[in-house]
Formats: structure tokens, C-alpha cells, sequence
């Protein structure tokens, strides 16, 4: 009935870290007063962990030509998608187009360095920009020092190790959040592509808003967009064609090259498209003096001069706000920003790992430490982006140093192109815009979620509800919080089975099976069932605690209760099969007569034999003594 | 090696809910179209909903003379203790002491109907009255309404089944905050023993301020204080003596006449000593016409007219606060005292309930409505106290009925003895309160603690610590955080047993045993920790999942992840002994070929024999193919 023992050695039994191992090559000893700090020193400055907290180091000595190549070629293709991004982008932070290119070029330096992900060119993100946008508010002070303090914090969670606060965001929370802020985005678009003006601060007021103005549209701006618009979700299907993928001997090498094409077509069409409205733009200018749409305007030129990021600013009505009362202003944005922006990276990085483990915390490190760096080029907070991923890993990236042509373009582009770039009509930016966020709307995730746990669409639905109705911020916390619950009510009542079993011998016994840990939440459920349980019968009770991995001081005095409540009611308690780790925390407790423990299945017939409790009832039979 | 399935049919083999069962006694057909909502109704107040929702319907018609004979002894012994009590406690909550009194009788009376513990007469405890005071800050109207407003929650809390929240509070936050109470209730009680005046909010403050002010201590006060603590520990020790335990035929009559004598005198010592001191303090006045020692003063006679609770109030600079200004002043103070007055009367049911089941929801509806009752008396919040709890167990209460006799005798003392009351001296007070309270410091739980479970120090010591520096209720809250942050990190990182097994076949493999279940904050590491085992090596894995009860959306797509991975890497993935609710998760989320899951140990070898991953390495052993 009962099955044999399985007694799992102990939990530690995983191979060692690494670190001690290769530490033994670099220790030398140098006499021994001094040798304390320098060997403990060594030791942790060791050839692994020099790979693993500057990934560069790792990979830099194994370059060569063919990885040089597929890096430049993907360091391209990302500029290209890089710049009408950032453009973009700093729309939605609410602030001038520039701060995006400023954000995109020293942080793709460090992260080169430091960066343990091939495929994630540090820039802006869309999300991060909204939450720029609704945390900073437009003021550009403010969202510079969102950058440093962010990149502080997320630099600080590195160090400390509390990269696992990520863990705590599960899959529907993320879906619900990044579906909310697409849409988000995708609203706040509308005003370009109609050129009307939008009031309002949550996704409610601002389609009221919409419908409501829509009326002022002007003709040509949306047009424009509509095009663009359909320009770029063919170019984006054109690309993904793959031509001769039926054929039996493979495509052929002219159809090889045409999808090629195709594909290279796909992924500059952010480009293209921008460069080719740019012509227009500057077309009507110069030719009629005037252009029928909204164009973006002046931007200044050239790379900022690096400084460090504002401690103070000056308010709307003159007042100076010091450092102190900017903190208190970006209130929790500093850090919600940085703990979403590692989300938003780090599922990038295992969807680009190749099957390969994710070191969070050196990305914690690398994308502080560029966003630190940013912030002395005056752009706002970024980290890693979808898009960006997905184009080089197309083009075949094969480290980190592609960031380096993608950085130089940036460069070159505030060098010597944005007196270009003020003739980019708005319209067309939104349509980039528009064009790529609605695929981030994850409604495809609702199948699989309903199918595998309808429970899970509560924080999912709400945390997409939310975020939509409430601050951002506020919108994912609650979420997070939501599902935490869902754990908490997990620990809180364990589920049990029941059977009235026989011994050996058929002495029935009533056999509880608790199928989780102990601890504090749901000990009292757990007294109160046994004892329900226990009372419907005088039976002797066994507590089967093979599933009992844990257990605490709490769990420890409500076992005693429960034995000594058996104890007084003089039916037996066993238990049965308690790993050593629990029955530790039992045995400091308990009273040992009242708390009995056995392992094998044939001990239960001696130990009710033997049990004294029984004596009065009925008589124990005579074989089988202990 | 793998041992043998052991399949639990379900978690749901307890014996269904008994409401249901019983509710057919109950059903009377009256025609069909009528029917719905009248049996609807008959069914939920059938008789054993209401014998667990108004208790006395239970017990009173099996109430007899024997019972009402040990309800009079207990409800009268009680009373000599509530009366002091009340008096004592008033102070702690820095109201007038009539308010103690008021809050003593209609609370009383309710509970008989309603309370589903015979040993818990309610009233003033010595926790909620320091919290009252730290929440009302001495505004009588404030303390009423929060009576009034705790008890609404307290309903509330029973009818919405929200019981469950007491369980977050653990044995070890419970014990520190306990201690620090104790300590903090005889910190403010000095003053009243050396009159002194001690200024300061915190702890740490209020010992600095006795310290400087001690040497303007009168003389009579502390003398007496301290005889009278003195008198109270020896009466209390006395009380505890059992005369002629160690006899070999039992205590003869004498010792038995003797030791109840003695228990007596135990239990009543509060009222001897401030009935004596009294005496004392109206002999001065009377002789001398003036105290030496301070006496508590005139006290209005009579039992208040019930009025509802004030909905404001007058500020002391004459602004009137309106209700949501009061609401807003006493903020989390209207969650935090029911859940602490809770928490003490729940766990003292417990401890009284010889091993029967407490029902929670009961309880809190109970305290509740008394609560609320008691706001109409203008009384402040209360509940269940241990000290009143084992002097009803001691003089062997029946039923709630004792609370008729303890209520009727302090509404005599109301009425008729009041002007007595102020030649009580405070000293005397004090003392009652300190030789009580010093018992409730549980210093005595830190050794079974260590023994058990270091861990739990932490919110244990950190609890007792903060409820010292910090307002009571963040004090209680932080420890609860913590405390429950012990458990995310248990969801967050669950244990693994790796081991290198064989099959019968003779073909090496990897069991990954994972030892509890798969929720959204531990499937990363989960999935990083099985991609570093497998990656070591390239035997096939197994992953046992003998213990994961549960799983959800999130863990679902982390092993759809996990499999593709090691389909990619033609590494041969299996799952062992997978429970079907947790099947179906999975299910539908990773895609079939790749999720193979199997139950009887021979199947391995086939599964093995058949994977297609296995073939371009090895020949498969012809022999067993599936």
C-alpha cells in the first residue's frame, strides 16, 4: 500500500559552482602576511569570472573575418532600423526627436563590452518611452535623470543579486502589460497620422478625444499615413516570403537571391519608407514652398557634448525643483523603469539564447551601466527591443560588437543628416510607428492561456485592464500583485488526499496526504482538516509527508497541537516518511512521545501494536513485537 | 530505480461539505413555480447552518442545572477579574476608566448568542487597548467610532470569508509582537507607578523621559505599587500550588478544600488587591482627608444610554473633524485592530478548544456584532483576552452562558459602586497591569525557535524590534511582509535532486527531480538549472514530476521553451509520473512530439529505443520497439 522509501540524498547534490573550480589556476602565493586580500582578490578576479562580468573578454580573442562580417552587415541593417525608430520613438516619450538618437549610439559602446546578449542593441524601446512619457512627463531634465537613476538601479540590482524580483512578472501579467501599452502607443499615434490635437491622460479620454476632433482632420496627413502604413505591412509580408521553399532540390540560386532581396526589403522598410516621405517632404518645400503635411521640423545638429544629467529644473511656473524634489516627482518611475525595461530585455535575450542560460544579472550590469552612460548624452531610458533583436538576428549577428556600426551610424546621422530629417512629414513616423506596435498586441496568447489555466487570464485580463484605466505603473503592480496572491492562496491551502487504508496485519488506518509544504499560511487549515478528518472515525491516522519539502517554527508548534490533541483524545498519530530537514524542525517542538515517525511500510503494524493508546480499546495481537 | 506510480486519484476524496447532506431534511416542495428561491433559502438556514451561525441554538436545549451551576461560579469569578481589568486597561488606551467598564457587558450578552467559544468572554484586552491608544491618541469619540468601525470590518471580514488572512500572521511575527505590546503597555504604566510624568511616542523615548524625571518619583506611590506586584506574583504563585499531588491515593479532602481555596485566591487577586487598596485610599481620605499615594478620582455613575457612535468630532483648536476626517486620522487602524483582536481571540478559541475545530468565521462575526454593539455603549474595540480566558476555563465554564453573570456584575458595579472606585490608588492599577503583562513577554519561544528553525528568528526578532521603534501596526505589517516574502522565495526557488541513473536497458540517463510545484516565480531558474545539467552532458534527461502538484500558464510556456530547446539540440527530454491536472497544463501549451511523458519505469527504455533524436548517434537496441 504504502510505497518503498525513497530517500533522496539531500538537494545539494548539483555540481559545484564553477568559480571554485577555475579558481586554483590564478592563485599564487606571495608571501603569506600579504597573501589574505590579494588571493581572496585573485580569486575573484579569476579568468571565468572576467568572461562572465566582461563578456568581451570571451569573445574578442576567437574574432575573425567571417564573424566580422556578419557583424558589420547586422550592424548596418539595425542602424538603418535603429534611426526612424529613435525619431519615433522620443515622440512618444514626449520629447524632441534628438533625445532619441542620443540614446542610441554610447550605450551600444558599452554594451559591447559589457553585453552578454549578441542580438540586443541597447536603445530606446517603445514601452520604456511611454513609461518615460507618463513618469517624466515631457520634461526632458526630468527623463535624463530617469536615465542615470534607472541605470543606477538596475546597476545596484545587478550587484545585489536581485534580479529575481523579475521571476515575480509572470507570463500573463507581461502579455496583459505590453498588449495595453501597444495599444497605448498606437493611440498616441493618432494625433499625427489625423493631425488633430488629442486631450486627455488615460486610453478612455484620449479616444474620446479622437472621435470628437476628428472632424479637424486635414486630408493629406492621413493619407500619407494610410499609405505608408500599407507600404509597410506589404514590404513586412514581402520580406517573410521564402521563395523555393517547396522545391524538392532546394530554392535555386536566383530564387535565393530574390528572397534575399525580399528580406533585405522587409527589414529596411522602416527606412524606406522615412527616407522616401523625407523626399516628398522636402519635395513640397522646395518646390511649392509649403508641404501639404505636417513635417517634423527643425532638429539640431551634431553628437552632444557628454555632461553629466540635471540635478535640478526649472518648473512650468519658474520654480526651481532641487534634486530631492525631482526623486519625489519621478516617485516609483525609478523603479518600475528599470525593473520593465529588464523584462522587456531579458525575454528578448532568452528568445535570441539559442537554448543557452541567461546571465540576468550581467545584463542588469551592462544595461545600468549604459543607461548611466546615456544619461550624459541627454537621452531618456532604453534597454533592448524586439524589432531591433529580430532584424539582427536576421542578419545574422554574430556578437556584440555589431553596436559598434550601429553606434557610428547614429553618429553620422546627427553629424550629418538631420538638417534632413526636419522634412520627414509626422505622418509617416506614426505610421512606423503604428505599423510595428500592433503586432506587439499578444491576443494570440489568450488560447493557449484558456486551454492551460483559466485562472491565469485574471491577472492577464486585469493587468491588461488596468494598464489601460490606472498610471502604468500602478496598472502592472497590481497585476504583479494579483498573482502573487494566487501563491500565497497556493501556500495557504494545500490540498489532501484521503484513504482508509489496512496494515499488513488489516488494522485500518486512515492515511492523510498533504501534497505540499508546511508553512505558516496554511498550517492551521492543515490542524483543522486532520482533525476533522481524524474525528469521523477513531482509526489510528498516518500523515504521509513525502510532499512535505519544507517546514517552519510555526508548522512545528501546530504539529504539536495536533499530537498532543491526538494524545488527549488517545487515538494515534503517525507520520510517516518525514524528510530528516522537516523532521528536525518537528523533532525541536513536539514532544517526542507524542511524535512518531516511521519509514517502512511494515513498521506501522509494531508500532500500533506496541502503542499504548490503543491498550484499553482493544487487544494489541501477540506477534510482531518492536 | 524509479518507484513504482503511485497515482492519487484526486485532491478531492474528502467527505463533501456536510451542508448539503443535511439540507434535504429541509426541502419542501410547494409547488414548482415557488420553488427556487424558498428552498434556495430553506436550504441555507437549515438547522446545521444554524446551529454553526447562532451557537446558542445548539447548546440551549441541552443546557441543564449542572452546566448553568459552573456558568454561575465562572461568570462570577470572571467578573472580579473584568472589573479591575476593565479599569486598568481604560488607562492603557488613555480614556477615562468608565470606558472600560462601558465596553464590559453589552459585548457580553451578544457573544452568548452568537460566540462559539465558552472560554472567551469579551471585552477590553491589554493589545488592542495599547493599540487604540496608539490609533485614537486618547479622543474618546475617535476610540467609539473605531469600536464601531472594527467590529463593521470584523463582520465583514466573517461574511466574505476573509478568515483567512489571520493565517499570514505567523507564530514567530505573533510572538514578537506580543513581547514588544507587553513591554510597551509596562513601559506606560511606570508613570502611573512612580507618578512621574513620561513624555516621548516611542519606546526608546518613553525610558529616556522615566529616566531623567524618576528622581521627581513621590515615595508612597512606588512603595505601595511595589507591595501590591509583590502580593500579585505570590497570590499568582500561590493560586498555582496543588496540595497533595505527589499523594499515592490522590489529595484527601482537606488538601483538596485547601488547594481550591488557594486557586481562589489566585484568580481574584486583582480584585483583592485593588479591593485592599481601596480600602486603603478611602481610609486616607476619610482619616487624613488627603491621599499620600494618587488615588484614580470621581468616575460617572451608571450604565450609559446606548446612542450611536459619533460621526465627529470637536479638535482640541475647536475645528469639528467630520466623518471621513475621522476615518482618514484613524487610517489603517480600522483594518489593523480587527486583525490583531482577531488573531489574539482566535488563537486563544484554540488553546481552549480541547482539539475541536475553531470556526473562524463564527468568531469574527461574533466579535463583530459585540463590537459593534459595544460602540452604542461607548465603548472602545475589544475582544477575547487571554487572562479572562483561563480564569472561565479554571472555574470550569459550560457554555458562553457565565458572559449573563459577568455582564450583569459589572453593569452593578456601573451602577452602584463607582463612587468607590476613585479611591483606588493608580499605583495599585499599575500593578495589576505590569505583574499581568510581564507573563506575555515570550522569551521562552526563542530556543524551540533556534532549535527549529533559525530562520524564523528573523521576522520573529525583526516584529519584536519594529513594533518597539515603529507605530504598533507598521511594526506588525513589516514583520507579515517579510514573513511572506519567506514564502515568494520558496515559490521562487525550488530544490532539485540530480542523479545519474540507468535503465534496465543499461542506457546512462539524468533524473531531475524537482520538489514542488511550477508557478510563475521559479520557472526560469527551473528552466535555467535543467538547461546547465543537461548541458554538461548528453545523455537523455528526465525530469520526475512526481511533486509538482501544480503549474500555470507561465511554467507551461517555460517548458514548451525547455523542450524545443532540447529538441533543437537533439537532446532527448522526458517527463515522469506528470499528475493529469498538471498533463493538461502543459499540454496545451508545448507542442506534442516534444512533450513526452511517460508513467511505468519500462517504458523508458522504449521511448528510448524509439526517439528519432537518438538515432544519427547510436543504433538503437533492435529488440522492444514500440
Amino acid at each position: 500500500m504504502i510505497p518503498r522509501r525513497k530517500h533522496n540524498a539531500s538537494s545539494g547534490s548539483l555540481p559545484p559552482p564553477d568559480d571554485k573550480h577555475a579558481s586554483n589556476d590564478y592563485i599564487i602565493s606571495d608571501g603569506a602576511p600579504r597573501e589574505g586580500w590579494r588571493s581572496a582578490l585573485r580569486r575573484r578576479i579569476n579568468r571565468k569570472t572576467l568572461h562572465k562580468r566582461i563578456p568581451i573578454t570571451a569573445w574578442l580573442p576567437q574574432y575573425n573575418t567571417e564573424k566580422a562580417v556578419g557583424d558589420l552587415i547586422a550592424g548596418i541593417t539595425v542602424g538603418l532600423t535603429v534611426i526612424p525608430q529613435s525619431l519615433a520613438y522620443s515622440n512618444i516619450a514626449g520629447l524632441p526627436p534628438q533625445h532619441g538618437l542620443y540614446g542610441s549610439f554610447l550605450g551600444c559602446f558599452i554594451y559591447i563590452v559589457l553585453g552578454g546578449c549578441r542580438a540586443v542593441p541597447a536603445g530606446p524601446t517603445a514601452i520604456a518611452s511611454l513609461l518615460t512619457w507618463q513618469i517624466a512627463e515631457g520634461v526632458i531634465e526630468k527623463a535624463i535623470l530617469l536615465t542615470f537613476l534607472s541605470g543606477l538601479v538596475k546597476l545596484l540590482m545587478g550587484v545585489l543579486g536581485l534580479g529575481f524580483l523579475i521571476n515575480f512578472v509572470s507570463g500573463p501579467v507581461s502579455s496583459g502589460f505590453t498588449s495595453a501599452v501597444a495599444l497605448m502607443i498606437a493611440t498616441s499615434q493618432v494625433k499625427d497620422l489625423f493631425a488633430i490635437t488629442v486631450t486627455g491622460a488615460t486610453f478612455l479620454q484620449q479616444w474620446i478625444s479622437i472621435f470628437s476632433n476628428i472632424h479637424t482632420a486635414s486630408l493629406w496627413d492621413p493619407v500619407l499615413g494610410f499609405i505608408c502604413i500599407i507600404l509597410l505591412l506589404l514590404m513586412r509580408k514581402i520580406g517573410m516570403i521564402k521563395l523555393g521553399a517547396g522545391n524538392e532540390n532546394g530554392p535555386s540560386t536566383r530564387q535565393k537571391v530574390l528572397t534575399k532581396v525580399m528580406w533585405l526589403l522587409g527589414t529596411c522598410r522602416n527606412a524606406i519608407v522615412v527616407v522616401l516621405s523625407g523626399v516628398l517632404g522636402f519635395w513640397f518645400v522646395a518646390a511649392h514652398g509649403a508641404s501639404p503635411v505636417r513635417l517634423m521640423g527643425a532638429i539640431p545638429s551634431g553628437v552632444p557634448v557628454p555632461r553629466p544629467p540635471p540635478f535640478s529644473y526649472q518648473r512650468a511656473d519658474n520654480t526651481t525643483a532641487d534634486f530631492l524634489e525631482m526623486v519625489s516627482e519621478l516617485g516609483s518611475g525609478i523603479i518600475v523603469i528599470p525593473l520593465i525595461v529588464l523584462l522587456e530585455d531579458i525575454s528578448i535575450c532568452k528568445a535570441f539564447s539559442d537554448g543557452r542560460t541567461v546571465d540576468a544579472t550581467q545584463e542588469m550590469i551592462a544595461l545600468g551601466i549604459a543607461n548611466i552612460g546615456n544619461s550624459f548624452m541627454q537621452a531618456y531610458p532604453g534597454g533592448g527591443s524586439l524589432a531591433r533583436s529580430v532584424v539582427a538576428n536576421g542578419s545574422g549577428v554574430k556578437t556584440t560588437f555589431n553596436g559598434l556600426y550601429t553606434g557610428l551610424m547614429v553618429i553620422m546621422a546627427l553629424q550629418f543628416f538631420t538638417q534632413y530629417f526636419e522634412y520627414i512629414p509626422k505622418a509617416a513616423l506614426a505610421a512606423v510607428i503604428i505599423s510595428a506596435i500592433l503586432f506587439m498586441v499578444e491576443y494570440n496568447v489568450l488560447k493557449p492561456m484558456w486551454r492551460a489555466k483559466k485562472l491565469d487570464l485574471i491577472p492577464g485580463i486585469g493587468t491588461f485592464v488596468l494598464c489601460l484605466t490606472l498610471p502604468l505603473e500602478l496598472g502592472i503592480l497590481t497585476g504583479v500583485v494579483v498573482n502573487i496572491i494566487f501563491i500565497l492562496y497556493h501556500a495557504a491551502r494545500p490540498k489532501f488526499t484521503v484513504e482508509m487504508l489496512k496494515t499488513e496485519a488489516g488494522v485500518e488506518y486512515l492515511m492523510i496526504t498533504p501534497d505540499r509544504c508546511l508553512m505558516f499560511p496554511s498550517v492551521d487549515y492543515v490542524r483543522r482538516l486532520v482533525t476533522k478528518c481524524a474525528a469521523s472515525s477513531s482509526v489510528p491516522v498516518v500523515i504521509e509527508c513525502t510532499h512535505i519539502y519544507s517546514a517552519d517554527y510555526t508548522a512545528a508548534k501546530s504539529i504539536e497541537q495536533l499530537t498532543a490533541d491526538f494524545h488527549a483524545r488517545r487515538q494515534p498519530l503517525y507520520f510517516y516518511n518525514v524528510k530528516p530537514s522537516v523532521c528536525s524542525i518537528f523533532e525541536a517542538v513536539a514532544k517526542p512521545e507524542h511524535f512518531v515517525v516511521f519509514y517502512e511500510d511494515d513498521e506501522l503494524d509494531r508500532l500500533l501494536a506496541a502503542d499504548e493508546r490503543l491498550q484499553p480499546r482493544k487487544q494489541p495481537p501477540p506477534a510482531g513485537h518492536a
